[in-house]
């Protein structure tokens, strides 16, 4: 994902067309919520369920009833033409330990990757109804309506969140997060890609993240950027396929260098 | 709080009215989430906000209109007429720190506490629309439709939770909680009261926390056990005023003794 100018504005239809997608995984991942199914472990001891598969189906289907060429990478189902020029990156239940355990604060995460970049990434929570749009060239929406980060110029006032203490890659990972914690002003856990759609809105001022997938976190790009946010890896770098899966979303981009002296400390 | 004997059903009056509290609570919580409000903090440091106070007003007020002899204790107004035979234990806004993220997990807690035994719980999620209603002598309710919790013969089958590892009253404490979470499936974090409501309704099996006072866990007892669940303290006695505040919820009580016996190595 090159960075060097800044994209061109995408275009309605793509961003219509991300919102039905949206449309019909919602329509499964509500059938299924709180419901009765299996949980199954996949290879990377990450759970599993139906709702999953069935949702990524849903996306699958509209996409390709639509823009048959494009590629699509998709965590239940791999990648298919992942060379074309709009490759769309779907990550159908993200949080899927919250969906299992009857919590709302699971999304759905619908991205197009276009040369490399992620141009546009729709983070949806269809139990509550809340749905952050962003795409290049256009501010970020919630629910229909523009939306922007906070300022927030010390860390004495941020709010910072992760998912779980449990979810960093590696002991060294979670001492650089608990560094930044103990410097903000409060911490709150469990909410998966909802964080980085409330920080888009100001509500949150720092998230912070290892172990990554590009289905995590393709979609959040454009909606913290769109809302004014910045998203990076924990060198300071903007997020690639080939990141290290180490994420850190702030509302405020004026922290940026003072949390990456944080989370760089031995 | 003795608990010799069952304590007699309770009257469809104080239900109707507990439930007619959460609705004036609900209201006040949903015009100022998400809003523009001051964060203050109360000299334990906990955060409070215009949300937490109006709230526990409204429930007082309704409250005196129907019942004004009985006693209260709020956590934002403190004691009135506490040696009545009915004390009602109301938290407006537990999980205030959810609730200034944005965050759909908080919840309004209603205790009816008579001679000295919670026998009535609210537990209300305003934002999603999820409430859970326990009395004694009646089947916890969820949304007017009665649960109950799931069996879990064993901790390689069982979802664990708690708010945040910050929120354990001590290190010790802590290292109690993680002795549990290394054991269980999954553990899934950040949810205040909602995670003993979820527990009620099946889908998760433990919720340990320490540090928690009367009106954190006074409204969960009625429902987490009217569902099958079991509520102790971390030596397994029955939740009373005078406990520790290190609270145990769980959905299959055949669980307790091994998880006593993990919480309370040294």
């Amino acid at each position: 994902m090159s960075t060097d100018t800044a994209p061109a504005a995408v275009e309605e239809s793509a961003i219509a067309l991300a919102e039905r997608m949206a449309d019909a995984a919602a329509e499964i991942t509500r059938r299924h919520f709180r419901g009765d199914f299996a949980v199954e472990g996949k290879e990377d001891r990450s759970p599993v369920t139906i709702a999953d598969r069935e949702a990524e189906m849903a996306l699958r289907t509209v996409l390709g009833d639509h823009r048959p060429d494009d590629g699509v990478i998709g965590e239940e189902f791999g990648v298919e033409r992942g060379d074309a020029r709009d490759v769309w990156v779907l990550d159908p239940i993200d949080g899927t330990r919250a969906f299992i355990t009857g919590k709302p604060t699971f999304g759905t995460l619908i991205a197009l990757v276009r040369d490399g970049r992620p141009v546009l990434g729709v983070i949806d929570q269809p139990i509550v109804g809340d749905r952050w749009v962003g795409a290049a060239g256009h501010p970020t929406r919630h629910n229909g309506r523009p939306v922007t980060t906070r300022t927030c110029g010390n860390f004495a006032a941020a709010y910072a969140s992760t998912t779980g203490p449990h979810l960093f890659a590696s002991d060294s990972d979670l001492a650089a997060f608990e560094r930044v914690a103990d410097r903000v002003r409060d911490t709150v856990y469990g909410m998966d890609c909802y964080a980085y759609g409330l920080l888009a809105s100001g509500h949150l001022d720092l998230v912070i993240e290892s172990g990554l997938k590009i289905h995590d976190f393709a979609a959040l790009v454009p909606v913290v950027e769109g809302a004014g946010g910045a998203m990076r890896d924990w060198t300071g770098r903007p997020l690639t396929a080939e990141s290290s899966g180490r994420v850190l979303a702030l509302g405020d981009p004026s922290l940026l260098d003072a949390t990456l002296a944080l989370l760089g400390e031995a």
